[in-house]
């Protein structure tokens, strides 16, 4: 089968309209579709309302133990379940899951790290089948960034790499792609300029494209996490936002495509 | 098919070391299980450290706005991803539901009341077919007190009544029993005395009971409802607690059990 896994983060999660509109949109794509959310700013603030202090090293956070009850409330609970609300709203008939559920996902606590990151799960296995029964009945998989390690514990795991290890599993039998939506119209050639989207990087480029300052900051470990994905077997990555997305309905091609 | 539908409240949420042993006996209990949890203090406790001043009236909690997103993160989030990952640890597949996934429990925000009880549900259906699919492929749903009205709404509802409800869905075409888990062995005959359990009530003998005010407090909605229940198709009711149902294991008759 054809699907499409498409991951959104906190600028799109924390803004009410921005999710509204990106929900209506997932909700005019045809054919089958899992969405992986992040985050975004609730739980940092959940944490700071509730004086837990923030632990960061690197720009990554450690998941103590308060601060894992936070992230599964906020992103299993919250936004999880406000999302599914809204699709079913639409009548797209969506389940929010973790990979606890059925489980779907089995991760570890982060090891062989100078740093203990807390409970932050690195993934050992995603359940292709299981996904493939959900989208076989037209369900749509809403995947927050929580796992669990299969004894018991659940485990905060970064949302992009949730989407990549999905699409990898599922590119084993089908044709996957994988939708990076964040806040630029794709890769830009000139970061000044928003026109100056670049439409086709072949994977042999990437390296070119870091050294030459064009693919920079954040968008360094998603590209190579979009790299590792299309040499396991996934179609095309596209990186994009929502508004351009809308625009691919008509079946225009949009955003930043990356092949292999 | 036959099947067990557990109810376990705030006494089991709330104590861990409850919940672990609640957990084991659920997962040696052999056959089609079904698990509904309530909320616990945990919501309660969150609302006070966030600075949200609980509503309450004649006991009920009124869910304003605040109130619905801690209830949700509290209960769907936290409560309900937790039991699931206990259940992985004992080889039991479990997946974390709320009414909104997979559209299973539609409900309304509660009106004809003199009192504006906020984001409240009342359920207008189960879908039972989602539930069975579910239970042949050996998983365990497990259900936190949150439903939808399907126009992307998530509202709180009480956990007694979505036991009860999913108990009436099924038993159409399924033989079901529902256990509701609580602090005493049973209804006791005298209060004071834990151990005159009566073992056997027929729904005619429940007035009868509530007027010599051996049913008294919170036990009467808890055995109007399972009345209702067990006029709807519902084989048996049976109130008792974890040691006991621990007992059950060996295929004794334990707590008291309601019968038409």
């Amino acid at each position: 089968m054809e699907i499409k896994v498409f991951k959104i983060g906190g600028q799109i999660v924390d803004d009410a309209d921005q999710l509204q509109q990106f929900i209506t949109i997932l909700s005019k794509i045809k054919g089958n579709k899992i969405l992986v959310h992040g985050g975004g700013k609730i739980a940092s603030q959940l944490c700071m309302d509730l004086g837990i202090a923030p632990k960061m090293h690197n720009g990554r956070r450690i998941t103590d133990e308060a601060t894992l009850k936070v992230v599964v409330m906020a992103y299993a609970g919250w936004i999880n379940k406000s999302i599914v609300a809204q699709l079913q709203a639409k009548d797209q008939n969506a389940v929010g899951l973790t990979g606890a559920d059925c489980n779907f996902i089995l991760a570890h606590k982060r090891r062989n790290s100078a740093i203990d990151y807390g409970f932050a799960g690195d993934i050992d296995k995603v359940d292709a089948s299981f996904l493939e029964t959900i989208l076989t009945k037209n369900q749509i998989p809403v995947v927050a960034p929580i796992t669990h390690d299969g004894k018991g514990q659940l485990l905060n795991t970064n949302a992009d790499t949730i989407a990549n290890e999905i699409a990898v599993a599922l590119a084993h039998e089908h044709s996957v792609d994988l939708y990076y939506l964040f806040d630029k119209k794709g890769v830009l050639a000139d970061k000044e300029n928003e026109q100056s989207v670049i439409n086709e990087i072949k994977i042999a480029e990437i390296n070119d494209l870091i050294d030459k300052g064009i693919i920079v900051d954040g968008m360094i470990p998603k590209i190579q996490n979009a790299k590792a994905a299309l040499e396991n077997g996934v179609a095309k990555i596209i990186l994009t936002n929502i508004a351009e997305l809308d625009k691919s309905l008509d079946h225009q091609n949009v955003g930043t495509t990356i092949l292999k």
